[in-house]
């Protein structure tokens, strides 16, 4: 059987992709790997042949330790779409003749939905070929939005940055006691998960954020505007918290209705930026009051210095978990994760077949939402809490957190 | 004389405001002071005699550790410009007839350039009218522009966290290894102090940021974009830091170009947001690449959860030293922060007149600027870096950080 393993990482960066990354290269270390290779850019790297072995540029445990604390994708990411071998089978012999060369015979690639599809095509493939290599799926996302899985590595973090940075906004807001509307814009298409978090800020030491707009819910703009002005008959300081992917009725994007939605890029991406900025200006139009829109933006995901540890615990044993299951034979899984119990919270590791997760979308579930659609509900705050837990203190040097990069 | 204190914050919020109303708090009770009260929303609402007993409202030194921690102003702030007493004398009759019924001695401020000018004109009123009370201010606001003062409380931290993230936003930028430019603004309308800080982020463990651009230098767009166009011949992701309040040769705000500026809020107030993200529309339609706008809005003067331990010590030593000055008979001055070396890193305070501080404005020096006026000079960094030294970890709990508010 062949000895050597590789691991990739694709799709957008959490803070805590590469506790994952670390987390599959020491497992592959200490069950009996050869040499660890790193995909630099994931497969659409790995197509042009540009790998790294990792013992040589992850040398001491010091180096693993900065790893885990590095915001992004330590060997860099892609947003390639993997064709079926229906639609082009070259490439697939391309890369399984790659991956012969460096004599791989396990395989993991950490993502979301995209590079789920990717291990399902790959294992696919392997098994109608007779291939050895055995592929395996560790989640990462800061979305949540995977299935099967209770969640997923990086959105704890992603949660807890966006409950800390809440408490301070609301905090900022209420100092000069005076009419305010401050719309904070969150990631998150299609899925709420990384809004609803924003719940988290309500505490004894807090008010709390006053509204939270899920794109779950179909939004209507002049509703909207009638509870902020209801809302602010009894407090100066509106804070809300809405998603960059709220949608009308008829499914057009709110950010869709600004006269300068500037919505598709030069790649063809639909961009999804002024929600928060549409919303503030149609209030501050509306009714006698102040506004401030403010976008969390890629800060949301890359914050590595305000990790949740419980989450960088969970993203290092989904990476082991998937080394453990390719070594015991599991090929065309993914490690889901899989919550024991809230109080006191445990929770486990277990494989799944990829097919169920590749390509599908977890939501908010409607009962984790307030019969207003103004708030979470007990449901969404239990669930959340234990995913913010404790933190990760990052090495500081010279006053700022140290990080690691391939150079 | 009179035996009482008060104590009141004014201008924006920072995240060690607190730490200085912390200092004046202990420094008068061990000073000798009986109630120390706190004004409520600053001079405005003394005006409305809205003030708090602050012995009742921080009762534990686990309260004020807490109220160190906690960003904002914790007695609510205020943007209130005190008339001259040839413009209106009854608004001085009224408030010192206010402050003797509270049987006041001592009397303190903290906040920027507009709070010193509060100071300036209440000591000079009681100088000329024979009142006993003295006037001390206390420096804080993150833009560092205050003069005398070798830097402001409140700059150190917001410095540190714009450090941190620029870091984390150049990992997270050059995760796909294609073209991109992220076009990062930060506050400062007319000193560039703040937008500096992201020269911190250059270290043996990041690229660090590609160009800076302050508003101590006329801007010119097309040159810009021609800067950017040389930069990614040598890299695909390009970072750049850029004030608020950049302008044209000719005095306008380079944010006064956008289609859209929406520049004069509600209350009359120039609003200088949409910098960063003119900029990235304009090189987008110029250069075949990706753009991303982001503001670090107000996150970067609340993010207490990131604070600088020298800078929130400094806080609170300028707070103590203001009462000892009061306390042996000064009125009519501003606490300094005097350095004495940089290496080690020695500070220390003296009081100064505060009519060398009213109204006045220190900007970056131009020689702090490099040739190009991409980037910052090794002057700048030895001024920056002992700011952001060290950090006051905040008190977790259920995850979040712990604030303490006035209810």
């Amino acid at each position: 059987m062949a000895k050597n393993a590789i691991v990739g990482q694709s799709g957008g960066p959490t803070s805590v992709i590469n506790s994952s990354l670390a987390g599959v290269f020491q497992a592959c270390q200490s069950r009996g790997a050869g040499t660890v290779y790193g995909m630099c850019n994931g497969i659409a790297g790995l197509l042009e042949e540009r790998v790294v072995d990792l013992s040589k540029t992850l040398r001491s445990s010091l180096e693993i330790e900065l790893l885990k604390r590095t915001p992004s994708s330590y060997l860099g990411s892609c947003r390639y779409k993997l064709p079926t071998p229906e639609e082009d089978e070259e490439t697939y012999i391309k890369l399984f003749r790659i991956l012969e060369k460096l004599d791989i015979g396990w395989f993991f690639y950490i993502g979301g939905n995209d590079s789920m599809d990717t291990i399902c095509k790959l294992s696919d493939y392997a098994k109608a070929t007779g291939s050895p290599i055995r592929f395996m799926g560790v989640p990462k996302t800061i979305d949540n939005d995977l299935m099967v899985t209770d969640h997923t590595p990086g959105y704890g973090s992603a949660a807890k940055y966006i409950g800390v940075v809440m408490k301070e906004l609301v905090r900022d807001a209420t100092v000069y006691g005076t009419k305010y509307v401050t719309i904070v814009e969150i990631m998150g298409r299609n899925a709420g998960w990384l809004t609803a978090a924003s719940a988290l800020a309500r505490s004894e030491d807090c008010e709390g954020v006053d509204m939270i707009c899920l794109p779950e819910i179909p939004f209507n703009v002049e509703n909207f505007i009638a509870k902020v002005e209801r809302m602010q008959k009894n407090s100066a300081s509106i804070v809300i918290a809405v998603s960059e992917g709220v949608k009308l009725a008829d499914g057009r994007y709110v950010c869709e209705l600004a006269d300068d939605a500037r919505f598709v890029d030069a790649f063809g991406h639909k961009s999804l930026t002024g929600t928060a900025r549409y919303l503030a200006n149609r209030v501050a139009a509306a009714l006698d009051t102040k506004t401030r829109s403010i976008e969390l933006s890629t800060l949301q995901r890359c914050a590595a210095h305000m990790t949740s540890r419980t989450d960088i615990t969970e993203a290092y044993q989904v990476g082991g978990a998937a080394v453990k299951a390719a070594s015991e034979g599991h090929t065309g899984e993914m490690i889901a994760l899989k919550r024991l119990s809230n109080d006191p919270y445990q929770c486990t590791t277990e494989p799944h077949d990829v097919h169920e997760v590749a390509n599908f979308e977890k939501k908010v579930p409607l009962d984790w939402i307030n019969a207003d659609h103004t708030d979470m509900t007990e449901k969404f705050l239990a669930y959340a809490r234990p995913l913010v837990q404790a933190e990760l203190t990052p090495m500081f040097i010279d006053g700022l957190p140290r990080h690691i990069y391939l150079k």
